[in-house]
């Protein structure tokens, strides 16, 4: 999985069959140190993440290995919301209380 | 999945089976800006895009996931055209009235 | 699936037992304006192509989705030879006749 | 597969039902001579591996072939620890004896 | 697939189970021209290949179509020793005869 963090959402009406009523997001890649990447992906959306959360992005078939995504078109799906990221006993990333 | 913008078609009469009679579309990848980059990918249409559409792009296993590609040698598929591409209440994109 | 032109074959002898007997093409890369790209591939060919034709790549798992490939551990595959690659009215590529 | 370092530690308690209770490690990886590369992952640990650790990555959907990930919707997986990487006689890495 | 010569060779005690008992060579990647290029992949072997050899990579899920990788949580195998790479009648690469 990559972390990533949610910068936005897509809205499509004419989509194929079984990704209609599912919430797509546009989601920033991060790397380790949580500085975002060039890299972005549209994904749906598990675990009713928002524009702002630091979040588990999962990609590939694995993308369809959630209740929400089985069998669906879908190779990019956003299946955790953050809460720290730290290397020993070093914290890299807390999400803060008011989100 | 990714953002991108269909450029062209593909003929190719001489095919394996299962990839007979499909719309291969070329699509340009997008970036969260709705700037082109510079991949490219060669997709089976699902939704009747045409060119200058912005459209969501799957690729791998789950390109395989629509009813019009199952079991289909293709690793890309145009699975959704998009409406609006927005960051909180920012429009980045919004597909014009006349298309 | 991407644009490739074939550039070669690969002659292997001592290989695992499903590849065997299957025929392996060298592709290199297109971009959209059938420009060589840096990258190749040795791909498993379903179409009979041959060294100079544009043809279409498939990989990942969906290279396997052909009558040729089902459970052969290859991840590329020849799924086509193009015809034609078009852009609205113009016309990108058209195969020579004499091929 | 790969070859990477664990460097840090994920926590996520809003996470999609299957990847609950799966601890994820931050692993930057490694090219041949074990120096590190600008790319990381979050993988799912099956081997108790720890900060420092030098071990081997599984991506795509191989990374859900081990006791613990099936069906679980992870794309990345820490599958073994290393002991040596070696080329001919040449020792490129050996763990060291207090880890 | 992709071309790859063999450069080493890593042990690894503390696998998953389903990793256990096979040889795990590191190949680094060649281009058409048989120019090593900068990245390297972990692979199990599946043809008895040694260091040197030219062999042919299969990545992702077809990395276990082999009788030997079925199931197993590797996403790279070796899955042929080159013999020859030819480009038309020139021969890009041939193996000798002392291997």
């Amino acid at each position: 999985m990559q972390l990533g963090k949610i910068i936005g959402q897509v809205v499509s009406t004419r989509k194929e069959g079984k990704v209609q009523g599912l919430k797509i997001l546009v989601a920033r890649y991060l790397d380790e140190h949580l500085q975002e990447t060039g890299k972005t992906a549209a994904c749906v959306d598990t675990v009713q993440a928002g524009v702002g959360d630091v979040v588990l992005l999962c990609s590939s078939s694995s993308a369809r290995m959630t209740a929400m995504t089985q069998g669906v078109c879908t190779d990019n799906a956003v299946v955790g919301i953050v809460d720290t990221v730290s290397s020993g006993s070093k914290i890299l990333y807390q999400k803060s209380d008011n989100r």
